[in-house]
């Protein structure tokens, strides 16, 4: 007996050796984690990371009451679908690529070769989603309300909301600053010198614990158009689909130069989330000596009937994801906020006729899981100044992100 | 001796420990399954996958034989290069975005959020290929010609093979139905109200074993357009590279609203399959007073030389994958495939002159292996009626999925 | 003691029979390796693979000193955002599909079938790269400047730099041949015929050691038209951005098929590399009688102050990735290397009118990985004929690929 134990044991460590063998080739594969939607990958040293991104928001809106009915239209709009890869190459390099298949075609969003190294600066080269405003900043996949403000359209840079330049970040917990010199949009033009901005926003939350936060910051741009243009705003209200009902400022001539700029407060308190936002734009020209000015503020409420606190990014400043307590795939209700909005946009200027904008939405958000939400909101706007139109839009929107 | 024994075994045991841990740290990775061509990735728990999809039809075409030789051209023409994602999300989400190279740049195809937990119906928010015949709804890696019916180009509804809209799908192991109402197609137009279109299709196969089928199908639609147009179809002919060989209908006055439907069999006896159907579209408008229609049908055969049987998906009634039984890479032969058409499509109608075509196409299909595959395809048309043509188009395809 | 050995060591048998099985299903999912930014995924057998693979190229330009002014212009551009897919399946097939966001729109890059059973042959179907010059054909993540030779785009069919058709290859550690058969281009017109051309390359290393490379080739092309068509030909000069400061030929008339030719030798001695190219293109044109010719020759010199030496592809004939022996996130300074070049084009001809071009450009390439580089080039040029300009450009680059 005692001469057979020894040769089973024998043969359990050839075994073992083995096995410890092909684990390790295993492990040379390094690992895979899933946060719900999509695999992201990662080297066994865990230097390298890869995974592919992307989000669905499919729309259906209506819109009813404009005064002369031209704007009372409905329809299916696809309003985001974007395709992309993020990884890390050497722990230090972090790249993104990332496009949005906008009226059918795949056009660029996030283009960017971030470094990490050095020392607490995160340098961002290509073109990033711009820094602007507390609504503004936060994603898409997180934002309250199916379209974010109307004044931030009218405050955009000329060069759109992802102009190709450097961003430089610095942050913690709960504060962060970020500068940008940046330039033209990718499909600018190739005759002409870039405009050029530079961009700048800074938070910090004094409070910032699980179920408590009070958000404090502030930002501002100045572009220089290189060449002199006329420019007219004209921004969708409330409902992307709808290319009818608009405000639009007069003609602003001979801008050479703008600046913008910016104040946002926020707070978490348990299930109840609030945000105030004022922000201006002025259009300077020294040709014809005027610099008419846009601005507006938005007010916003939300409020988690099913319980959730509204996840906060305290390294960003931003609105985050939100991930329901009992999901619908484990027979629960998924989390779901209700929220509402008060908001106007200025276009008209003393100087210059143009529009003003009030708008008040409300809306439900259901999450039913972390990454699936179905939106409804409904909008009253009304507009006066050189066009004078009322109405009501209704949205829903299916939303997945992987 | 028998004291080495127990600390071999002892030091055995907390290095198997050890490999349990590590084991346990690989499988949160979840696994990998490879079906040919691409890896599909799959969440521990089962609940999460993802696979990066695609297709790549490569094709080369010549036309002899046309009346005034104005459509004798040859070339190249990249027919199809998709690329996209498939994920599912807590089991009950299944998403979807593919886009494809079409003219050179990636136009959106697929984009769907899917919703697997409402009892035994699918429901598909977003834009999927339409279920409209069994031609038209087989998958074109699946297709046993190069391209389609022509009938089935002319009985699309105007919004395109991909509206956006929300879809229902039920069905079992030899039957299924779906309804639709669907809007305009992703790239519609955003001042007016889009079509609105109501879609259905169902099929039963009394027979579905291994090497016997008996399909049975129908399917219609109606759409109103919203605004009255006018419409002119205009479809080529078996050849999707030649831009001259075409039949074409007169011009169908302030429609505003058209109806389509579609009758369909087919049947699978071992190597042997075929196909009929017969569909039809009328155009009403209630300003012109006249409802002009258009009707066409498909007769095909198929027979496997190498001796495998044509696969048919039974939950959506359409051909699918074959698989050779003796692939190349195994020093087989491949499974080889002879196919011929017969159809018609009749564009003119008594109202309002058009063209009349006949088509006769027979074809060579060559899987290489189950993810490849070679086609050719020769065709003889005849048109008559307001143009008056003849020809002949020869293609070949080089064509692989993923 | 005796008795609780046993015990021990069947307990461990157990569990290892389970650890066996684990560790097969493990297996079943493959393998994955890791080169430094993405991951290739392998099936068990080996005969599947599946890679995301892209790069992204992010540039800032200025010129100064053009003579009348306008071409002084500066901004921010992107010259290469890609995102596609390798794949291998059943071991003998490899596709490939790739697009670039050029001006803001995924616009299709590779896009290919390749057949790899067909004895010492590599059989490729669709639009890849075509293979043409020394520096035509190295990688845009291996090129030691910012751009290619003015010349190799003078000298491109009028079909493009990726025709779609079929190429052969053959070759080994230090030689190859390719011969293809190519059409248009995948946007091309579908009306008319595609261009038709026949291209080869062939290359020899007689030295090819690990710090010691002497490579030799020649390539050429014959293409023919179809229909006869007027060609300008107008090149940007080193800097993409800048579409005013170009080198543009006369009008040759009614070409109806042309000729391309061209020889290179480039070297590699331990840190120092050169090569040197002279390519031409002739038009030929029935009707008009003149058979108008451009030319031009590029030179350039490399030193990695570093001592890395350049890495040359041997079975290809182009230059290939570097891999900096001390990264800098290893603490190292990456890999340096300075590179000069000189070149002309020559788009004047003695029958047509047109302008020749002489530009000089220094310039550095850091690696600071494998797989990221920055670069900066400098470029003084000087063109003369009808067109008489002068004037310098400043460049820098931001490069990651995975």
């Amino acid at each position: 007996c005692a001469l057979v134990v020894p040769l089973t044991a024998t043969a359990d460590q050839a075994e073992q050796d083995r096995i410890v063998e092909r684990l390790e080739r295993l492990e040379e594969g390094g690992s895979t984690s899933w946060t719900g939607g999509a695999p992201v990958f990662e080297s066994p040293d865990g230097e390298h990371q890869f995974k592919v991104r992307g989000r669905l928001h499919n729309d259906a809106w209506v819109t009813r009451g404009t005064e002369d009915g031209e704007g009372d239209i409905a329809g299916t709009h696809n309003r985001r679908a974007r395709l992309g890869i993020d990884g890390v190459a050497y722990d230090d390099f972090a790249y993104r690529l990332e496009g949005d298949f906008v009226g059918g075609s795949l056009a660029v969003r996030d283009m960017t070769l971030q470094y990490r190294g050095f020392g607490p600066w995160e340098l961002t080269f290509g073109n990033k989603y711009l820094d602007q405003s507390f609504d503004g900043r936060t994603g898409s996949n997180f934002s309250e309300f199916m379209e974010r403000g109307i004044i931030i359209g009218g405050t955009r840079p000329e060069a759109g909301s992802r102009p190709l330049g450097l961003t430089a970040d610095v942050g913690g917990d709960n504060w962060h600053w970020s500068i940008a010199a940046l330039g033209d949009a990718v499909d600018g033009s190739s005759d002409t010198s870039d405009d050029l901005s530079f961009v700048s926003r800074a938070h910090y939350a004094p409070i910032h614990s699980d179920d408590r936060v009070v958000h404090l910051g502030a930002w501002g741009y100045y572009e220089d158009l290189g060449e002199t243009r006329d420019i007219e705003l004209s921004s969708r209200i409330a409902n992307p689909f709808n290319d009818v009902t608009r405000v639009e400022s007069g003609v602003f001539p001979d801008v050479g130069s703008a600046a913008s700029y910016g104040a946002e407060i926020a707070g978490v308190w348990g299930p109840l989330s609030a945000t105030a936002e004022y922000m201006g734009k002025r259009f300077d020209s020294d040709e014809s000596g005027v610099s008419p000015t846009v601005d507006g503020y938005l007010v916003s409420l939300g409020y988690f009937v099913t319980g959730e606190t509204r996840a906060y990014a305290g390294r960003r400043g931003t609105w985050t994801r939100v991930t329901p307590e009992n999901p619908v795939t484990e027979g629960g209700p998924g989390a779901i906020q209700l929220v509402a909005r008060a908001e106007t946009a200025n276009y008209d200027d003393n100087d210059i006729p143009g529009t003003d904008v009030d708008a008040l939405t409300a809306g439900v958000n259901w999450h039913l899981v972390s990454h699936v939400r179905l939106m409804l909101n409904a909008t009253y706007f009304d507009t006066a100044g050189s066009q004078d139109d009322s109405g009501y839009h209704v949205g829903t929107r299916v939303q997945v992100d992987w």
